[in-house]
């Protein structure tokens, strides 16, 4: 391979792709198996599907697209079938749970976890591949079931390391709008969907942009027009009494709902399933604070039919230059009753929610608010070769004491092997030399305790050829010394 | 979406990928858990890297390969480079510490684990995604670091549960062979890739075989000739006394490798090598029968330059139809010294190992060794509407109290749901109807009890409309009744 010389690759890692060490993984990790065990004490069962889907089962691509590369990763496989990796956790479930419905115990309760890939625009926070942790229920159209998922996303907060006022999530409905909409007779599938964008931008434009965007249309700053869904002025005042109907309790905004409604049959059954949701809520221990239900959350994905979840982050956060920076949406989920039937044509009602765990960890991170801090092992000082044999006792003994240990394998010398230690964030370092050998003892440096007493006594000379933090200890002390350095440690 | 209509997807995995479930995940999740663990101990630290690396770095591909797919799931990105999924670990481990060696603790040991992808034919066992747990030191050239990895490689397997008799590393050292092949005269690097295949074929061919295999060629049973490596019987006869050589600790086959290697400075090297290993692997307290030198191990990645190492399973199992099941490897490593030096130009020795999760998972379930059972929560049995708050507050208790616990949200009846109990493999299920609300009572189906007594009077008539496991409990006392039978069921 290198006799051959071709010419040297660059070692870079593709774009919108992240290296991880120990202390991101270890976040991830706490999250995922905090999030793991609220899910499963709810009864849901942990299911694992590939990374690659067939492309007509995500459901994103026209069947005669020639290339669907659009947004996902994809490829051709040898029989010609287009597969790409999958997106989210959903299309996989959909299609597992339509592939193994018979033999499924129903309702199919199930988490999962794992990476997941979109194909867009790298850029500063922004990958391409990111963990996600979602609990779905398919086989239910019981209202519960949402509010179960609620209670578990919120708990699963909770878990993480969240804390209470850090985060809520915002609960909406389909059926609400929708049913307005048929009342006010806006019945046009494409004015349906102009009337979601704009309600999205809620946030963004304030009532007076929504207006606009439910009228005639928006002019932006830069000149751009943005054509409206037009549904005239007696819908778009319902449209935004509806939206503006959000009180501080759960109730409060039910009872201003059921007045701005208009009635229509698919607007009293969304009312009538948030009102069990309300309910179940209550009986499941869920705070007003952290589950509100806000008429304004449209949630993106098309394929929702009922119930909407969105859970949002309000961690204070410095960034690179120290400017507050927002994390936004850290999950999102609802209700699907067709997703299943597209495979088998038989309407399986669903429901979940997906936790964004690498947005989650990146938030937690970015607060200070992880705690995740690796320390690296007791490293026993190699100087002489003679005495290979003795490290290598000395860290198999630490390690059988149940501390981690290695012996160092480089070739430096002392202050590098020191360093070396020190960049491990290592509890300790043991010197053994000839003469301690000769002597029955070892050299233990206490390396927090050296960080320490070394930074309070910089600029005091007296003190600096002094060597803080290390003792010399009877060999047969060692690992009881070693413990309780690394106990105070941790 | 079912307005429009489109034709309706199958719904199924792609070719080669496996949908997962509960107990096999709990397996994985076991090993990986426990080897990490092991991995930890001996100071190396977690390093994930993203799914993707380009093309160039897997250094894989010839630079003017139109469609590099070969072996490999590789697309184009937007930027027209391409990127493959990795195949394994090893090279993006590579790649990482090329990037960022200036930066690393040196040496830079970690482990990771996760999903690796090879394009290849998916058949029966043979899958096109799955796991694998590495531990890799870099920038060692140490035997001792070598020693370390199978030192850990034979830890790890033990505790993800195998016996101790059921595996065994073997180990090699490449420089042996190709000194003796220099020392013999044999220099051509074509003839010595020839001798190396020729070896590998040891175990199915025989010496026979590989004699001739090693001279003019070989004509197998179907008549197909396969070209020889054409070294000679002087060489000949040097290559087979050495794949020979194998005796029953490391030290008989180093003695009686010092007689068959013959004078060259490489294959000296190689000597002195596997002489340190075997030193620190007996400090390390590695069995003989756990880490066997065998001179018969080629392993066939062309980048291993010192050290390799195999590990085999002996694991008796049972496939579907009764016939006997042989794994073979579950893992494998080596020294690499000049994968980093690929991108860098700069050598950086390189030593590391590969567990085979997914084929130990699947070798440990098939001989019956894992033991994952993973148990359903407690059912709440859910027949009347009015009385889903009281459901949900017995589940609530339970889960409060540490049990997993769920009401049943489907609209099936009594039947079904208990049906549904059983197919979770719940513990026990909670029956509340108006009498025992009214009662103050629950009624309790320990469901373990109730299939063995339902087995053990299958046959007797006056019981079979008992209700066997079935108690009826004060309500204050529920818990603590669900909790002695989940504690007996777990």
């Amino acid at each position: 391979m290198t006799t051959d010389a071709p010419p040297r690759p660059k070692a870079r890692a593709p774009r919108g792709f992240q290296d991880r060490r120990a202390d991101a993984l270890a976040t991830e990790r706490r999250i995922l198996t905090a999030v793991s065990r609220v899910y499963e004490s709810y009864g849901f069962e942990h299911l694992d599907t590939g990374a690659f889907e067939y492309a007509d089962a995500l459901g994103k691509f026209l069947p005669d697209a020639d290339r669907p590369n659009e947004g996902v990763f994809a490829l051709q496989d040898d029989d010609e079938q287009w597969m790409a990796l999958r997106y989210d956790l959903t299309a996989p479930l959909a299609r597992f749970a339509a592939e193994q419905w018979d033999s499924l115990p129903k309702p199919f309760r199930r988490y999962a976890y794992g990476p997941v890939w979109r194909n867009e625009k790298p850029g500063p926070g922004r990958y391409r591949e990111f963990l996600q942790c979602d609990a779905d229920t398919v086989g239910s159209d019981r209202p519960e079931a949402d509010a179960e998922i609620i209670a578990m996303a919120v708990e699963g907060y909770a878990a993480a390391g969240l804390p209470r006022s850090a985060y809520a999530l915002r609960i909406n409905n389909r059926k609400l709008l929708n049913g307005l909409l048929s009342a006010a007779g806006v019945n046009d599938a494409g004015q349906k969907l102009a009337v979601l964008r704009a309600v999205d931008k809620l946030d963004r434009l304030g009532p007076e942009g929504v207006t606009a965007l439910l009228g005639a249309g928006r002019k932006d700053e830069s000149g751009a027009f943005t054509r409206g869904a037009g549904i005239g002025s007696a819908a778009t005042d319902a449209v935004l009494a509806f939206v503006e109907a959000g009180r501080d309790t759960r109730a409060g905004t039910l009872d201003r709902l059921a007045q701005v409604i208009g009635g229509s049959p698919e607007g009293d059954e969304g009312l009538r399933e948030l009102s069990l949701i309300s309910g179940a809520l209550g009986r499941l221990g869920v705070g007003e604070d952290q589950a509100l239900f806000d008429p304004s959350i449209v949630r993106g994905l098309e394929y929702y039919t009922g119930a909407v979840f969105e859970a949002d982050i309000a961690l204070e956060a410095v960034g690179e230059r120290g400017e507050p920076v927002r994390f936004g949406s850290i999950g999102g989920g609802g209700r699907y009753d067709d997703l299943v039937a597209r495979f088998t044509g038989q309407r399986t009602p669903a429901t979940g929610f997906s936790f964004g765990v690498s947005r989650l960890a990146a938030a937690l991170a970015a607060a200070g608010a992880t705690g995740e801090r690796t320390r690296g092992p007791v490293v026993i000082i190699a100087l002489d070769g003679a005495l290979m044999s003795e490290y290598f006792a000395i860290a198999g003994e630490l390690r059988a004491a149940g501390v981690p240990a290695e012996v160092y394998l480089g070739t430096s010398g002392m202050r590098a092997q020191m360093k070396y230690a020190d960049r491990r964030l290592s509890p300790a370092a043991v010197i053994v030399g000839g003469d301690e050998l000769a002597a029955g003892t070892v050299t233990i440096k206490d390396l927090d305790l050296g960080r320490m007493l070394a930074e309070s006594v910089a600029d005091n000379r007296t003190w600096r050829d002094d060597r803080p933090g290390q003792i010399t200890t009877p060999r047969g002390e060692l690992v009881a010394q070693i413990r309780r350095i690394v106990e105070a440690a941790s």
